[in-house]
């Protein structure tokens, strides 16, 4: 199997020509990833700025750098679901999928709780590294639907919305998904955009990989 | 939270007016969702068919029941993942979004070997109750892609690929999603359709899911 160069989240800023590792990068880029010195490296640091380097033992040799445009600002608020496979996989997939915001919501029915910031964040930076993205997804919350006020539109994922042509002429979307039980009468405000996503009853963390992937890709149904 | 009416998969065909339950699904009902006799239920045999009943102990009083169109024939034809957790992800979510052919691909990079026939149906019949299905997701392979041929239109997920416009025109759709290591040079067939899903590198996993949600909703970025 070909192997990719390994992609590392540094935080920056940085300066100077080297980039000093951490105890646990070292230990992962030599024990895990079993990388000699000398290796060709990728790193970002998680806020739009990518390069491509050298790793040498105890650092990265910093070579030609760039900055990214972001691709979108989309936000994404989740009711947490209760099991801890099903917060990981919200986690790792809308970070994979290059969601810049996610915030998690509490609703009238909510019945998990968020991760911890330090775990959340943990996978959050995996899978920038895996996706070789260039930036890190913000997590934050728990924030009621009212305190979402002034982040953007708001689309609520909903089995009896409708189809939403032009998604990607909504400026700054947050699309909201509620918990296993939907939002409760009256929670949505009367006048917010309800998108189906597709024709089957989706759990928490499905509605949220599917309804971002058609954020991120700019079409519903 | 308002308490949704359980969904069940009970294998038919059925006849004369009563369901017989199974050891296991009465434990369920009994134990799991503390459902007492005579609370409403429906059910599906998997094959297109749904009713409403009532739960009686020991069987399913049959009530009005009516044939569902399919919304889609979906096939995904996966490498397997190599994590336990990630195989599992695949299943349960394809059978979530109604894809209805799960097929374990293998090409030359695959690592991962499918999960036992057994349990992958158990996650795929427990996907089918939970998002209140009527199709049940089959499950087969592993087959290479030469294997493939015949089944239907195939598009394989590639990064380098691109945006095709009204994906629901496409007659059956195969979705191909290769391993971690890609699909291997010249394995893609040259006059294969080749599918870019959004602009970050998706694991396994996840691109079958966002790629299923895209076919499912016809459009593709």
């Amino acid at each position: 199997m070909p192997r990719h160069t390994p992609h590392l989240y540094l935080t920056g800023p940085w300066s100077g020509g080297q980039i000093e590792l951490g105890e646990q990068d070292r230990r992962h880029l030599e024990k895990v990833l079993r990388l000699e010195r000398g290796a060709a490296v990728t790193y970002t640091d998680g806020a739009g700025r990518v390069g491509a380097g050298v790793f040498d033992g105890d650092v990265i040799e910093r070579g030609s750098e760039r900055p990214l445009d972001r691709q979108n600002e989309l936000t994404v608020a989740v009711s947490p679901p209760k099991n801890n496979s099903r917060l990981r996989f919200v986690v790792e997939k809308l970070a994979e999928l290059g969601v810049a915001h996610l915030v998690w919501l509490v609703t009238e029915y909510s019945e998990g709780r968020p991760p911890r910031p330090e775990k959340a964040a943990a996978w959050s930076q995996a899978a920038l590294e895996q996706s070789r993205g260039a930036w890190l997804m913000s997590i934050s919350g728990p924030l009621t639907i009212a305190d979402l006020d002034g982040l953007g539109t708001p689309l609520f994922a909903d089995h009896g919305g409708g189809v939403v042509d032009d998604l990607h002429l909504i400026a700054d979307p947050v699309l909201c998904v509620g918990p296993e039980g939907g939002f409760a009468a009256g929670e949505i405000p009367d006048d917010a955009i309800r998108l189906a996503l597709g024709t089957t009853i989706l759990r928490v963390e499905t509605a949220a990989v599917v309804g971002a992937a058609l954020l991120v890709s700019g079409t519903s149904q």
